[in-house]
């Protein structure tokens, strides 16, 4: 990456976001052709990364979009993004929302209960509609072999056992507001092994052949996303790989591949950039304070997430100390026991892996507004989001005042 | 509290949340009552809940305002609070907050490190104006007998200890655009035990007689917040006890006590009221699924915090469950392994104590919108924030898609 965060930080202020659109690009580009011997569908995981202007630029690439809201589903059509490559999962639609996903003609609803799926059936024909459903399968896969594993076992909220998954397909078939149009599954996020994702896949697809046997064909298999980076040290899994071991698992099948990547396309496109405000000593404990905080980018005090942190100066005089933000608590952290340069007031600190789920948990807390975002593309920067005022942030209560 | 939750909902939809405006009264008064031997102020901590008509409502009772970010220090004065009762606390203040603050003449400004006071200082300074100061001492309680504390400590980011902050005052009186005002501690939030909170002024309140000796007299202590609520069993500290160990140990001493209460005004006049959506069950686990999630309330999620839940139903069969939300992480959840009875789409849930740090920290991760908040006074309701539409949410990005 070749971004000049100085130059940005001079025109936008800080703190910002900046994303590389270039590297979303090439990592499109090679999940697209890792499954090039099949029909298949990328769409993104909007939840990752929701800016418009990022969903607008994969959507020019060819994705499409898995969403998990209304509001997700309405960003990918205002970008452009067709009707037939649009997605709707979660495991908590609210009626209004489904009744807009089928005025909409979405592909199809990722269906994670038969609760869900009778609310579906129930809204599609007060609409007269018919709604394409796929089933969210929970495989769940042994968490003793395969502990990092965090969505894809029963004792998780996500998608419906083999069994209930089969009686669902049953139902689409006999109802006629229903459509049985594909199976999905999702076995978490930031996967770093492939054998839990060639498990997961053998178990679904031998689902899709035994419906396949009494006449339920569906016609999308969606692997889930979850790929993982680098945001450390990780070895990850080869993309090749990765495609391959599925397609392999679908030999046989005339079925159409989606994947939802999400962190893996955004992820490392991302830099969030904050400015030094003081350094103070307490005890032995050294804190470089910067103008960034957890309600911008929550991951280490959520998650206790790592990020790789650098201070844009030259000193060479390394100690040790805690990057943290203004707010009050003592969650509010970028860094602990890290070793960095000596700062001074307004020093640049870049803060690495900030394009996937990171402004999209941003808060007003400590009525703080959300940051700038920038795209950076083929050597040039632009703005894409506004950095919020204190006036956009009161604007739904300020009338109320009396 | 008598709000009938169910009306709202018909009103506003769902989640929701209410505020009881004549318990933060009641709340507001014990506080004062206690201090009333005294000249003191209550400066509401504005990051609780920093909604204009609370913040409006605790000023009509006499509330200061307790702000850790200009943003907050704007909504004190947007609803009448007057400059004289404002401070501004916090760890990392950027410089044109400084400037902001000093323009606009508050009560003073909190500083926690020597390096923010030569920042405050030389902006002082460049605009001609003697800055107010307080500084945060903090008091080092040793966390083996008070683990609870959270800030009070050496090892987190928050005050200075007593030496410094001794040198800091001296700079203060011999600098023309500094002026000695204040002393600040505040070891923590949600504490429960007296013990810590006495031994804190103690060493603070002999800090201030040291230097009355060398002729630096503050008019201002403040004790900050901190005070407890309770969210399942836990047993306070008597709010009559609290004040009284605080002004025996300030014997002798003419100044003004603050306190800069949060969580204790409001906390409990919140509730948030969310819809259930589907029940299911995952192997053994059942889940009720509703429309509130983290990004609405995210306390349980971020410090595994205890709410107590209540669905609102006549339902006698109860069983074990988790509430979740249809945030697409496992980490959505409102309370794990909870006895609940067996819903109906549509049931209300009450999650209560969530009047504090709760909407403050909402966020619009998986494109949700901020939910409604509503008052509830004197067996009214009236709204006092609309609940966010995708276009606000996408207000200051659209115009940028290219």
């Amino acid at each position: 990456m070749s971004i000049n965060f100085k130059e940005l930080a001079n025109k936008y202020e800080t703190p910002y976001y900046v994303y590389d659109f270039d590297y979303i690009t090439s990592k499109y580009n090679e999940l697209k052709g890792a499954f090039k011997a099949r029909k298949s569908l990328v769409a993104y995981a909007v939840k990752a990364n929701s800016n418009l202007s990022v969903i607008k630029h994969l959507a020019s690439l060819g994705a499409g979009a898995d969403c998990v809201s209304i509001g997700e589903v309405k960003r990918a059509l205002k970008v452009g993004i067709a009707p037939y490559k649009i997605i709707f999962s979660g495991v908590g639609k609210i009626d209004s929302e489904i009744k807009e996903a089928l005025t909409l003609g979405i592909l199809m609803i990722n269906v994670e209960s038969d609760a869900e799926l009778n609310r579906v059936e129930q809204i599609a024909k007060e609409l007269d509609v018919v709604a394409r459903i796929s089933v969210r399968v929970n495989p769940n896969i042994d968490p003793q072999t395969h502990p990092y594993i965090s969505t894809g076992l029963h004792e998780n909220k996500f998608g419906v056992d083999i069994d209930t998954a089969k009686r669902m397909y049953i139902q689409c078939k006999n109802s006629q507001h229903l459509e049985p149009t594909g199976v999905h599954l999702h076995i978490g996020s930031q996967l770093t092994e492939l054998q839990p994702i060639k498990e997961s896949v053998k178990i679904v697809a031998d689902l899709v052949k035994n419906l396949a046997a009494i006449k339920i064909e569906l016609s999308f298999f969606d692997v889930g996303g979850g790929l993982g980076i680098v945001y450390d040290d990780e070895k990850l899994i080869d993309t090749n790989e990765y495609a391959q071991s599925i397609l392999e698992c679908l030999f046989g099948l005339d079925i159409t591949v989606i994947c939802e990547p999400g962190r893996f396309l955004v992820g490392n496109s991302g830099v969030f950039v904050t400015k030094v405000l003081y350094e103070k000593v307490n005890g032995n404990k050294r804190f470089v304070i910067v103008d960034g905080a957890m309600n911008d980018l929550l991951r280490p005090s959520l998650y206790n997430a790592y990020h790789k942190v650098e201070v844009l100066n030259d000193n060479q005089e390394f100690s040790e100390c805690n990057l943290v933000g203004p707010v009050c608590e003592s969650g509010d952290f970028f860094a602990k026991d890290v070793k960095l340069p000596k700062t001074q007031h307004n020093d640049l600190v870049a803060i690495y892996s900030a394009g996937a789920y990171c402004f999209t948990m941003a808060s007003n807390y400590n009525t703080r507004g959300k940051v700038a975002e920038i795209a950076y593309e083929n050597n040039k920067h632009r703005l894409i989001r506004k950095r919020e005022s204190f006036e956009d942030i009161i604007a739904l209560e300020e009338e109320y005042i009396k």
